[in-house]
């Protein structure tokens, strides 16, 4: 049983609604967000959003499930002499410059078309020491083919995938083709198998609490996926957090048909902003 | 045993070199032809194709094997008020076209580009009942969400895989990502398997002996790579032809190691016009 379990969960049946915002931040270090369906959902920011992530960033650390893919690699001491390649959008080029690591790629490549001429080649940087594959929406066969040449011919690189999602909430409107989608077309010309250090993998909890020297359990994973964030955080000996900004209805959450629960459920994030006041009326 | 391998194959060791050339043409009511490293070679035709598939054309039906997909819609009766949506390039459209079955997407979607908008919707057309994914280096997100939303939301909309190669010959300079990187995408996206009906699949075989009411053993396999182009022909219950103007030498034909013997095997298909003159001089 993890910290959280202990804050007012009740033995057995459902999970209880979040009431006591400020025992939880005290006993979390790092919260780690799963984004669509709590920081957004399809194209528009949850109401409060901003001022939820400032109040908890001054009091904990924060990430996004996203960022996965820098974590590994800065915990596995990726060489500073080498270079990531991105198949993805500009999320993933932050990250990695947030952590220091080197990359070629991504957005940069997006205008990029082969028009095959005879004898052509593809030169390619030897120096690409993973290639990092995520959603992306200006996919073309330039990236496809530059990615395949460096793990296919780099000695030792790399196939990192952030996630294998089949498909995502880009708009309100409808679901849009994932980085399952992307992942899947590097899959298909290297016949490699990614590594996956975005959920369902626990990599990054593992990550996390290396690098701040915390236990998993002092790590509250937030999301409104029962099957996928619920689960992941589970999964990674965290305690979780369900929000019912998303996906997942209070009706699903309490079906009996539902195996999977949460330490607690709350409706949206910014809900932890009445820890705020507790704390600021104390 | 099929009827070519009773043209002159010897009893055990390694596959005979094709001499007798009438006889094969005479046994073979179909053949089908790989066609990289056989028709051409990297960027560049092979020397004597053009007349040697017309001669062949004059005597016999011929098929790339890349016509797999138009074969199969075609044996399984494809309703005419249905469409097939098309992620590759223009041989899909050709060999649908000359099978007179309706067909959308492939290069006329190939500069579309998707610039979200706070709920924006792609619609899709209802009437696509097929979504057959090939080779297209001008795969872009448009093409993979549209091909997504048929095969997700289309009641019974097939998912047909020309082929699986991770890569494909397009320059003499290096290997260039394939077909299985626009399959593995659609895969990613959907989380379904393809039917493959090109190699190593022997759907086209069957197709074929079906259609034109021959026996498999009729039908000629031709190609240059053993594992996957003679075994596909072996498989289908073919005659199989190795041609050494591919990835394949004779060496390694004829090594201990080989394992897979085609019932013959000569240099090139242009070697097949020895046939004519000997027609021809009779």
């Amino acid at each position: 049983m993890n910290c959280c379990a202990q804050v007012g969960a009740e033995a057995g049946g459902s999970a209880p609604f979040l009431t006591d915002h400020t025992t939880l931040i005290d006993s979390v270090e790092t919260f780690i967000f799963d984004c669509d369906g709590v920081i957004w959902k399809g194209d528009s920011l949850i109401d409060g959003v901003p001022e939820t992530l400032d109040m908890l960033r001054s009091m904990e650390e924060i990430f996004a499930s996203s960022f996965a893919a820098a974590a590994y690699l800065k915990s596995m001491k990726f060489p500073t002499d080498k270079k990531v390649y991105i198949i993805g959008e500009a999320g993933i080029q932050l990250e990695l410059k947030q952590a220091g690591i080197n990359y070629i790629g991504g957005p940069e490549d997006g205008d990029k078309r082969i028009d095959l001429t005879p004898g052509q080649l593809m030169e390619h940087d030897h120096d690409v020491g993973a290639v990092v594959v995520g959603f992306d929406r200006y996919l073309n066969y330039y990236k496809l083919q530059y990615a395949t040449l460096c793990i296919r011919e780099n000695p030792g690189c790399m196939f990192i995938a952030t996630n294998c999602d089949a498909v995502i909430h880009l708009t309100d409107a409808q679901e849009w083709a994932g980085g399952g989608s992307m992942v899947g077309a590097i899959k298909g010309s290297t016949k490699k198998e990614p590594l996956v250090v975005g959920k369902p993998s626990t990599f990054m909890m593992d990550c996390l609490a290396s690098e701040f020297n915390i236990k998993t359990s002092q790590i509250c994973m937030v999301g409104d996926r029962l099957d996928t964030d619920i689960l992941f955080g589970q999964n990674g000996g965290c305690a979780t957090l369900l929000v019912l900004s998303g996906v997942t209805t209070l009706e699903t959450l309490q079906s009996s048909e539902n195996k999977i629960q949460p330490d607690f459920y709350t409706n949206k994030i910014s809900d932890l902003l009445a820890a705020k006041k507790v704390t600021t009326n104390a």
